[in-house]
């Protein structure tokens, strides 16, 4: 993409209103702006971020088993007021009256939806287990809307629900979706701790929260190091139960449920770090389907009332908890997965016409070979484009200046690193194709 | 896919709610579920295609130039109020009050919000021309939703949005997405004629409607038959702006605005037709930007008030468009660029050993040669098998049962023509890939 004929507007001062380097750096890159408290427009990269994020949870989701589906964002009070939920909701609720008086709701979550559903379209249990699951925007009435789309009002997310005969079948389908959950945070380059949390009464120990582990974090958590190095091994191949069951045996626990007088992990092994909340697997059982009836014929012919599982991600979310754990002082370091684009062309001297010619070969070339690029093609001085694109962050940066030509190089510049490497063009194509 | 790891819950009697035959076929071959009035689940056959529609709008529109950023859904008062839209909007407009007491709306279109965008953040006439567009779900509470996602309250929509510095340049970019449209519907595998609309004082002839041709039509239209011809023809390269008014000087007209007496078309060369209406552009000049002050520095250092156009696909309803055009009486037949998979194994015997092993090992060769493939793995009878697939209406059908496989072929079916061949599964997978 040439950005003269693109749209990233960018902003030199941070904004006032940002409390948080993603919030900031989100704003000043031109990702997103906000449209009211908590409701944010969503710019051509932050899109193309948000898009690769949810790309690579369908492909995981899909993975795993789970079937994409899309519910509406607008739902009847009558699901609500059939699980005992709608008066309990309180004001984060958008409730709303249509035209014909009805009382309907902006979803902030679908139980009620997928039971309902599923209740009417599934019969026995030779369909079971089912996994459903959708990528939907859900609003949430925040009473405080902060820290830019990181707890906004509408946001994006996955949520997937689970259905099975029975408690077997309903952890064997909650494991899948852990496993499915550290995969999709390895992916994205995240370090993600699951956090034991509380799955009430019914679930037992059933209940994750994934947390990535950035210095910015909201919480802080207390965990056995084993499950870092763990994790990232176990991810190499199928993971066998025992594997899941050895992961969730490790210690986890936020700073309000670590107890230090009772922590079962010597203190050479436990670590403490700033988390974010990113994602939450739960178990619930009948919660649902025994109020709802969402009954199958079971192998006997008599019916049962499902099982079920919830599992969320926060895919807006995070964007931002992403620029939490990658940025520098000059901007954001993006991960190659989500970068909006791989690489990005800086042609020094628009003017020169030589200069130009041989950035809109280079760029002309990447395209050809199908690597995503950014091509800064605009007439402006080095200093504001370097800026820019430290800013925006793209993994790779390829100066293009008239003295790297006249010896023939281009000047290939890392993000992260900062490493710089003179290459002739075909070298660059390779390195970067 | 394997179908018993899938959800399509097809249903074989016709639904008594379901008037019109995309409805009803939406509902039977499990694509759709109603959740209330007007308001549906997107079963994962219906995701599918509305997602390959999606895409092909988006290709052709990134082709045009326009640039993809997403808003939300979710808009404050105070813009309609700027432009003088809210009160005159009505009861179609589902308002909203927050917990905080602000007026808020359900998005049923987005000039107001790009216009704001736009305003804060362009403001040099380099910037310019520039065309943004999002596909996003709009609301419009219709008193009688009716005709399943055709007329429904809760839609897909892309609608893109243009900004430029006079009228020649408006005109330009109404051009584009003309000829983008024409380009978007000829993929989608229908003639869409553009029928001349009402643009009021300001846009003069600069409005036009696409209706897609079927004979289950909402409207009727007279058009040039020369139209039909000229458009798939002048598809095939680069248009030219003199081959766009020679298109727009073609007639076409709603029955409400064709008056016989006085049509210019001579007898011979008049069509008549049923349409359905899937996208309308519309130039409007400064109708936005004056009330809501978006203006740009124009090249002698002067403030210039933004020529805009607005210009709409209903992508949710292209859905159903597609079924009334492309039907019979056992289902649906899927034009392949929409299909939710271009071919279908059927398994005549799943309880036959070698016919099972020889479905399954098709079934893993298409999906290793990237063919998209529903696999009728189920253990039920041929019948059953047989109308599902028809219903679903994938292109093709290959059909393995052991008499075929005795001599070792494979019956392929093509949907649309019912033309059977036998073949080797060589010359299987040559021709489905």
């Amino acid at each position: 993409m040439r950005l003269s004929n693109y749209f990233i507007p960018t902003i030199k001062e941070n904004p006032a209103e940002a409390q948080i380097v993603s919030h900031r750096l989100m704003l000043r890159s031109g990702m997103i702006r906000q449209s009211s408290a908590g409701i944010y427009i969503w710019l051509p990269t932050g899109l193309r971020v948000m898009n690769k994020i949810a790309d690579i949870v369908r492909e995981e989701q899909g993975r795993a088993g789970a079937i994409e589906l899309l519910m509406p964002t607008i739902q009847p009070a009558e699901l609500w007021q059939q699980s005992g939920r709608y008066d309990a909701y309180g004001k984060e609720m958008l409730r709303i009256t249509d035209r014909s008086e009805r009382e309907m709701l902006y979803g902030p979550t679908n139980e009620e939806m997928i039971t309902d559903l599923f209740k009417n379209n599934v019969k026995t249990y030779k369909d079971l287990p089912l996994n459903l699951y959708h990528i939907q925007w859900k609003f949430r009435d925040e009473v405080r809307p902060r820290f830019g789309i990181m707890r906004g009002r509408e946001f994006l997310m996955k949520d997937a629900y689970s259905f099975d005969l029975d408690f077997e079948g309903a952890k064997e389908s909650y494991n899948k979706m852990y496993v499915a959950y550290l995969r999709t945070f390895a992916r994205l380059g995240l370090v993600a701790i699951p956090v034991r949390a509380d799955a009430g009464a019914i679930g037992g120990d059933l209940s994750h929260e994934f947390q990535i582990l950035a210095e910015t974090g909201e919480s802080t958590l207390y965990y056995d190091k084993g499950i870092e190095s763990f994790e990232l091994a176990s991810l190499t191949g199928d993971i066998e139960s025992e594997t899941v069951s050895k992961l969730q045996s490790y210690y986890a626990m936020e700073e309000e449920k670590h107890d230090p007088e009772n922590c079962p992990v010597p203190a050479e092994n436990l670590r403490t770090a700033k988390g974010i909340e990113v994602g939450h697997i739960f178990y619930f059982g009948k919660k649902y389907s025994e109020p709802m009836g969402a009954k199958v014929a079971g192998p006997d012919g008599k019916e049962v009332v499902v099982e079920m599982g919830s599992y969320g991600i926060g895919v807006s979310r995070l964007v931002g908890a992403l620029i939490e754990a990658n940025h520098d002082d000059k901007g954001i370091i993006w991960p190659e997965a989500v970068a909006p684009f791989k690489v990005g062309i800086i042609n020094l001297r628009a003017k020169d016409e030589a200069c130009t010619a041989a950035c809109d070969d280079l760029y002309q070339k990447m395209q050809d070979r199908g690597i995503e690029v950014l091509y800064d093609d605009r007439d402006a001085g080095p200093g504001a484009k370097f800026a820019d694109m430290d800013l925006i962050g793209l993994p790779w940066q390829v100066v293009v200046g008239p003295k790297g030509l006249e010896k023939g190089v281009y000047e290939l510049k890392n993000r992260r690193t900062d490493e710089r490497i003179e290459l002739g063009l075909e070298e660059l194509l390779n390195k970067l194709g």
